[in-house]
């Protein structure tokens, strides 16, 4: 793909915004990276490595990469050094953003809302990597955009090696409201509840209390705007969600209420689209115990290389006070078979589900 | 260890029971295992390889590994076959079943209230493996208790590879309602919003929804006696989750309140003990992307084997639409830095987490 962007602007030097910078820069793509916090840019700038002199020159493209709050201001900014602005911003939600920059004097047909969908429970510029994006969706809502901006768009997002998938504004947000910032906001609000634990309480947490809670440990200012910011889409959801919380505590003595109530879960985690895009696959898996020291997982690892079957998932279990691990390797239902038996021949002490 | 144990009865013939009655087994202690239902104990019986013929004699401890609801019932029928009955169960709930119990005629210095925490998203026997036990926690209630039969708990908990830790009946119920009962009730109300999902909105699913609602796969019949048999436990948590959810809905649009909202859940999340029973570690990571395909994942592991360091822990994060793939390996503060310079020097792209 022949380049035509030259020279790229990037306002925001978080974990998105220096991301997209890395993976431009590798592309020899000229870029200037602005944070309003000097650490985060200083930071974000060394990691970019040797930098080409400041541009004088105007930039093709800006890319505003900070929380959703603060776009509107910075497109202000930016559009008194430069009136011929083109602007793609990065937020978690949309409809908020598109109305605050309707307020601007930036036309909306050069504002392309996009989001990357490669979050992460960590922040900042020192968690970024041009590979972010790899094979991650890049969602668009470029109905009325600029066609040069749509094409300056897909240019940064083929670099980038994420995947587009185009959206309405109110599809978007709609979406992100359900798989994104209502398990969001429901695993802070557990999480939040063991404060509760009294004495050695917590001692007992295991595997299922980490994964519902891991992402509460995700960046509470940033999330603060994205969950009132996307409030209108989020709040039917909460109301649903409290309407079956309410109705749980009224039938939590009854067995066929929590039964039905456990029934409707699973369906309603069936409805979750599998790896790579696919629908959902329950894939057949090994259980493998080792000793929790270094050898053990590359020797499985390289066994299962020498089998030439393809790992389509791997998991590492804990063991409280014993160092002793549990090893889940999934593969396909051929492949599953194949290195059951390579491993047992091998001497594996293998288990294969179901 | 010398054996005391000669014959044991196992009832159930579910995960927990059939993995207790392998690692019974393993140590050539003869095991009765039954259940009412007949595919079950054939196929727990199959698992369990050559049976020794059925045993006339008593049996000198039976362990109850049916759903709580059932225990009392199955009490009564052994009772009426062994009149000097002791019995050890396995349920997720203590003060229901010893409650039940205590409305039969076995004396409750016979019943051993226990419970293994090794439960999974899968079940049945095919489920189950000797190693279930190893090194998880397995609580015992043994207040009050013949200390006959708490000898013979010991032993069977020793065999599995277990860690024993006490609690009161009351103690133990508070704990699970918090650490299990709660989060497994809130991943189920999370995961049955889903069926609001429209169009393509669960194409954008990503890791946060999948591991946020994993456990609303448990089994939904058994979940219901959990659910509702620890109902005293678990309403004050859920009132307070109630509580601050529709404060959480009242406040949506505020991003101060927003804020609080997440920073209490990090606040809570930082009291979950971490690997091996210690204290929360976070561990510095490595981001690495490899192809998707059979033989990259060996060649990093094998890496950091000649490196000499021990994976503390390992995820694979999937990539929709592409096969590419993103491989995050965890390490002691040391091992990550020989790790990093170790896997960049044979030309890995390593992505070193701050």
């Amino acid at each position: 793909m022949k380049n035509s962007l030259t020279h790229v602007r990037i306002v925001g030097a978080g974990l998105i915004g220096t991301s997209i910078a890395l993976a431009l820069r590798s592309k020899g793509i000229s870029v200037t990276l602005c944070d309003s916090d000097s650490r985060a840019q200083s930071l974000a700038r060394d990691l970019m490595g040797e930098q080409s002199p400041e541009t004088s020159g105007l930039e093709d493209l800006c890319i505003v990469a900070t929380p959703p709050e603060a776009i509107s201001e910075v497109i202000e900014v930016e559009l008194s050094r430069n009136s011929s602005l083109r602007v793609m911003d990065i937020s978690s939600i949309k409809a908020k953003p598109v109305l605050d920059v309707s307020r601007t004097d930036l036309s909306l047909v050069n504002f392309a809302p996009t989001h990357p969908m490669a979050g992460r429970e960590v922040s900042g510029p020192e968690s970024a990597r041009g590979d972010l994006f790899q094979g991650r969706p890049w969602i668009l809502c470029l109905d009325g955009v600029d066609s040069q901006l749509v094409a300056m768009v897909n240019e940064v997002i083929a670099i980038c090696g994420a995947i587009p998938l185009t959206r309405t504004v109110e599809e978007h947000d709609r979406a992100v409201a359900l798989v994104s910032h209502l398990p969001q906001i429901v695993a802070s609000l557990l999480a939040r509840q063991l404060a509760a634990g009294q004495g050695s309480d917590l001692e007992l947490a295991g595997a299922g209390l980490r994964d519902t809670t891991r992402i509460a440990d995700s960046d509470a200012d940033l999330w603060a705007q994205i969950l009132a910011g996307n409030s209108s889409a989020l709040r039917p959801l909460l109301i649903s969600l409290q309407n079956d919380l309410s109705e749980a505590i009224e039938k939590l003595g009854d067995p066929a209420a929590m039964g039905e109530l456990i029934a409707a879960g699973k369906r309603g985690r069936s409805l979750i689209p599998g790896k790579h895009g696919g629908k959902a696959r329950n894939y057949p898996s090994l259980a493998i115990v080792i000793d929790d020291k270094p050898g053990q997982l590359a020797a499985i690892i390289k066994a299962c290389a020498e089998a030439k079957v393809n790992i389509e998932d791997l998991a590492i279990e804990h063991t409280p006070g014993q160092q002793t691990g549990l090893i889940t390797l999934a593969f396909s239902p051929e492949d599953s078979v194949i290195v059951a038996a390579h491993l047992e021949n091998e001497g594996w002490k293998v288990h294969p589900s179901r």
